[in-house]
């Protein structure tokens, strides 16, 4: 029961007064980690009240900046000490994917809720041992899938359920982008796979949120044509198929080695979608179908015009509630554990191997 | 030598007097006959000078129409009969595919030069005869991939060339639609496949002028979800990878069941170029590149303004100076052939077969 029982116990007071936010610490402190952090800075439900960092410097000043105790600052030696800090009802995890189940694991211990940024981890293996020990540590452990929290995503989802478009029959999906030298999501150490894992799992993700359904065929080629520094263990180019149980198909395409920004279309027997951006802000969404032949078609052109972070500030809002009404996040550890295995029947496919 | 050595016979009179145009006899007079008629019709350097239809009553409109004699309109069953006909230089085949083979080597023992449509036929073998017949014949054989002649294609080709948009390292492309019932395209008979012979063609087509390669590896998923009576043995739908020489990949995706207007877009290490559209009008160019990352970027959007059946027009007169110039036309019956190579793999590689 341990923090999410708590979390109950606070739930009148909370009605009462929505001053009292969930305090999360936040593991890692870069880039993404910025991101969470504007987000709880814009949210209603959330504070920071935590840090984790290799360096001490670093982390004083965006304690400052948050509003943060020095006396809440945490190495990554000493992160079981988040345990006695009674302002931290959660963590969220910032760090390279090869150290989102090590720090998942030890958070869920120490008695935390887990927000773990995508992908979960870098192996099925560890995805199953993140859920675990959430559930025996009885804390909520939750996937940063951002998208499902946003409103353009959820619109189109909507409108593919209510058979706007049809019977979904094709979907079409990139998301890539040309790597600079020196980022560890580019080495099979730290990243644990190339852009499958890092950008491609946005398209993977979207064809399941679309079609509702998980794939059940899988092919794919990779490619690593660029034999420079950047790419160490990790493919630069991947496309693949994958087919649905109702005979959809999907065609994707990831890269590291050249500009990609991302969409998805989504073709159906009555019209089709598109969404363009898997980014922070900016998701664009454009359609086009008819309910029958003799029927004018119906045209939506609707771009979301939130900027960053609300995203962040969305998805931690959903978080912060799950904790607060003792609910399953949308995207639970099950989610990112679905990808990892679509993952890794897909470097199966193209003849690598995934963890 | 025969009509080869014939045209250039004509050579320096065509010069002085551009009035003589090379004279096609249309075989089939469904659709995409009306679309070469047309732009026959606009073109500078042919005229439409015999018919060939099951359907005397039609071919008669249209002979009135295009100013063609009655005496030039022939059945299938006589149509060895232009061999005698001096108004007649060349055929154009526009009947289902399952015919092109024999109709192209019917009109080449006939002496008369050849365009054929896409697909070129319905097997690798038949392609292969096609070209024999026509060497043999000493007559000229061309397929119709009009968008070898369309100056967007043909800018977007250039740009690449030139390095533009860096290394390619990936290509996305979709090309498909929501067949009506009826239509011999979706029949295995006539067809000879589905959607990615029909046009998915014009997917793979695109990854090999885009890149100047071929491809040397497929993967392919291959779904037909819907069993009504349109799919007689083809695909519904069908995603497929390819990979190239030069490590290049690429993801494509065809339908008979569902609205996918067509698009390719190409990555590259220096940016991105698009092209909406594999119709008969309208294709767009949209690209975003930059020669470093301390440069600004190159953005183009244009548009061909050119209505339909100006790119007919321009694949026609591109073949009448073949023929008039005793040239080997830029999609030759090799070029066919290639793409019948690659959807024989394509296929293989979903478990299909074809022919």
């Amino acid at each position: 029961m341990g923090v999410a029982a708590s979390a109950l116990h606070h739930l009148p007071l909370i009605a009462q007064s929505p001053a009292r936010k969930i305090g999360y610490c936040i593991i890692g402190l870069g880039r993404i980690a910025d991101h969470h952090m504007r987000g709880i800075a814009e949210s209603s439900t959330a504070r920071v009240t935590g840090l984790v960092s290799g360096h001490r410097d670093k982390a004083e000043r965006i304690a400052a900046q948050y509003g943060v105790s020095t006396s809440s600052i945490y190495s990554y030696e000493n992160i079981e000490r988040i345990r006695e800090n009674k302002d931290i009802d959660a963590v969220i995890v910032c760090l390279p994917n090869s150290m989102h189940a090590e720090y998942t694991i030890r958070s869920a211990k120490s008695g935390k809720h887990v927000l773990c940024e995508k992908p979960m981890a870098i192996s099925v293996a560890e995805c199953e041992q993140m859920i675990s020990a959430c559930k025996l540590a009885n804390v909520k452990l939750m996937i940063a899938y951002r998208l499902h929290y946003e409103p353009i995503t959820l619109k189109t989802i909507k409108l593919i359920r209510d058979g706007a478009i049809g019977k979904v029959e094709a979907i079409d999906s990139a998301n890539g982008f040309n790597i600079a030298p020196n980022e560890w999501r580019s080495t099979r150490a730290l990243g644990g796979g190339g852009p499958l894992m890092d950008v491609g799992i946005y398209s993977l993700n979207a064809t399941r949120y679309l079609t509702g359904e998980d794939p059940i065929a899988f092919t794919a080629v990779a490619t690593t044509p660029d034999q420079d520094s950047r790419f160490q263990g990790v493919e630069e180019n991947l496309a693949w198929t994958m087919k649905f149980p109702s005979g959809a198909v999907a065609s994707c395409i990831t890269t590291y080695g050249a500009s990609m920004p991302g969409y998805y279309k989504v073709f159906g027997s009555k019209g089709w979608l598109e969404v363009d951006e898997f980014g922070y802000q900016g998701l664009h969404l454009t359609a086009n179908y008819r309910s029958d032949r003799n029927t004018p078609p119906t045209r939506i052109d609707e771009k979301n015009p939130e900027p960053d972070p609300k995203q962040f500030a969305r998805q931690i809002d959903h978080f912060s509630r799950c904790i607060l009404e003792n609910r399953t996040p949308d995207t639970p550890g099950e989610e990112g554990l679905k990808d990892m295995q679509h993952i890794q029947s897909i470097y199966k496919a193209a003849g690598l191997t995934l963890g």
